[in-house]
């Protein structure tokens, strides 16, 4: 069996993050969403909102589950006896921060492997932070996030 | 009749900004620049001072207006029946950001263009950040501000 | 008046070329694709037959010409009286690319302004080398180049 | 069971290639390297005789085996009712490359999902050119290509 | 005699920071770490105590000093005398950002030049913020920091 | 004495390598132009015309002297005793090949260092390729090349 885990933060999950998530589903036995608490910045959705709506999101997903987690991803992945990690890709400077992180992580657990996905181009644009950004300024978020998420992140951004 | 809005924060003006609105009133029938509120970092200069200082910096300019806004890019555009932005670009990783932000307004409002127009090379490392972080310690930013306007940025920076 | 000059080797013409002319035909009053000789590389297809397919290409475009250029395009740029260059971008590494590019352009002839414009996402992996390259394993390129033209670009690179 | 495409032109096979499939091998149940044939370029090392060294590198692999291909990834991908590409990333810049070239696939092949996996940071200099050019030179290559195939790769790039 | 200045805010010291601190020692007559005070990020690590650590790093090397300074660095270069800035470089997208940090020195100083070298590859993945990460969620920064001082690194952070 | 050597093809110099050659020598007790042979590509100048140009380019510099290599950089480097490179940066995707090259020169000879010097930004665009083509359509490269040898490359390259 081969599985992979997909952590990010999440806040909140983007049309972007569910692609990347309905395709992972398709080529890997079981893949885990880890909603990591990220110390450096709060975050604007509770930790476990956030999870809640992403498994909205995947809802008709049987080989995905979503659990959250305070720690490093390095220590998730030990506990769950996981090795592999599943990353979005939109761009070379993104890449670039990603190579560095998936470094880092092997330093903390050699038998980490980080597999990056590029993202799919139609969605290229979208991040969390430009949900936030829209959302506070009136926007409409539907063509940003997964189909019928819309009017429950925006309201929970909203709080 | 062809137009165009040059956004940003504008958290002082540059020399940099300066450039790109010559070349653009040089081009376009008429440039609106407008200062936009960034809802994710409150800025230094009040909007309303920016503004002033930006009209001072562009004062000999026919066909440049300067305004505020505090809303989405996309629905001022849409308000203002604008369908060109244009935006300054420095390097290849700003590069990547601007694209996506132009793809995420592109899916706010269909209409919009977003071009970008490189610096000036020998303005290629001046913004407004490195001028604040100048003030704050004190040093001289002739070299890095639109003609004139040092003392002015320098004074309401200190404030 | 404001019109553009669209440069380029075209060989052949992509679909994310002819989506950058129809918007920048929208948007300026006049466009001119130039399909220009490049000394460094031969390249496949004649000069001519590139600009017939581009013409085809942008069969109901009032606003848009396309003329051959066999020498600097800073040099077409003056002897046409035009100021602004339009090319596209896709990525950030060809973002830097065309910035250094258009700052030779400008020690060349000092009235000329680049403007880019970012790649419909869509199209963003689309090149014409990629085209070329698929012809010649007699793979599908329908997806890559304007409607109706794969089977005249797939006989002309066949030859 | 899930396995996995690693295609290149390996022109030779480097320690970076090699680290890869290790790597890749310990996560999937399958790994097909697909040595193909670049049009662009023509190689140095016959096709036939890149696989062999490949095979040599990865001796002790079970679930690794090695093909030779003239034609597109996307056709090889679905004769052989493969799904996932491998390649492996060492910079932003090579991350954009890849970036548009699985978009590419995935147009001419829906069902293509490409994994990047980033190459070990000590091998990141490495490159099949590299390998090459030292040897031209004369140079010691041992640090660069798999234990054990220096002296046939220096001999065979001499002919 | 020539000599550099390797400025940062090393907060705390990685052993990054270490390599580059010893090669440049092996090639210049004297070396100067500048622990500069950042006014947009306040910090984690008091800057007397950075300068300490750092100095505990790099104890065996008679041709290094440590020293504090609140101020640009382009006044320090002045006063001090220097004209040689060290930086490390990490990957493409650093270096864009400090081929404009070294722009906008060398316009408050034309005297100061800025020289990059390259992280030692193993070390690429490592910052100040993954060591301070690392240490809130409980963590082994051992393979991050100089050898000998992790737990002192752990308990400052800590507190 | 801290010395180094300035690599390049130099096909012909520019004005953005005399500057940096200038820089250099105002830095370094003594600075060698190395000329070398790249097996990939032919070049278009006689590889001896070509150190001719540079050491008029460098007429009035006691400490700068010209040389030319057909081998490796790391052999060089080896054979004269020198310990550190010299290389122009222009731009975070030059950065990247950069860093990768000196990780493989490190490779091949443990004592090398590699400083990368950022390229003045008023040349960041001139590169040797582009003085070839403009000079091939008949253009002017005065601002583009060291001061008083337009002439002299245009007729070298003109054969």
């Amino acid at each position: 069996m081969v599985s992979c885990v997909f952590p990010g933060s999440f806040d909140p999950v983007t049309k972007g993050h569910a692609d990347l998530i309905f395709r992972a589903a398709r080529l890997f036995d079981h893949v885990t969403v880890a909603v990591l608490v990220n110390i450096r910045k709060s975050g604007c959705i509770r930790i476990e909102k956030r999870a809640e709506l992403l498994r909205k999101a995947c809802n008709d997903l049987p080989n995905v589950s979503v659990e959250c987690w305070s720690g490093l991803l390095a220590d998730y992945m030990k506990e769950k006896g996981e090795k592999i990690v599943l990353r979005g890709l939109r761009s070379g400077a993104e890449a670039e921060q990603e190579i560095m992180s998936s470094a880092v992580n092997k330093m903390l657990n050699e038998d980490i492997e980080t597999f990056f996905l590029s993202t799919n181009p139609a969605y290229s644009g979208i991040s969390s932070s430009a949900v936030r950004e829209i959302v506070a300024f009136g926007g409409d978020i539907r063509s940003l996030v997964p189909e019928g998420l819309a009017e429950e992140i925006k309201s929970v951004l909203s709080k």
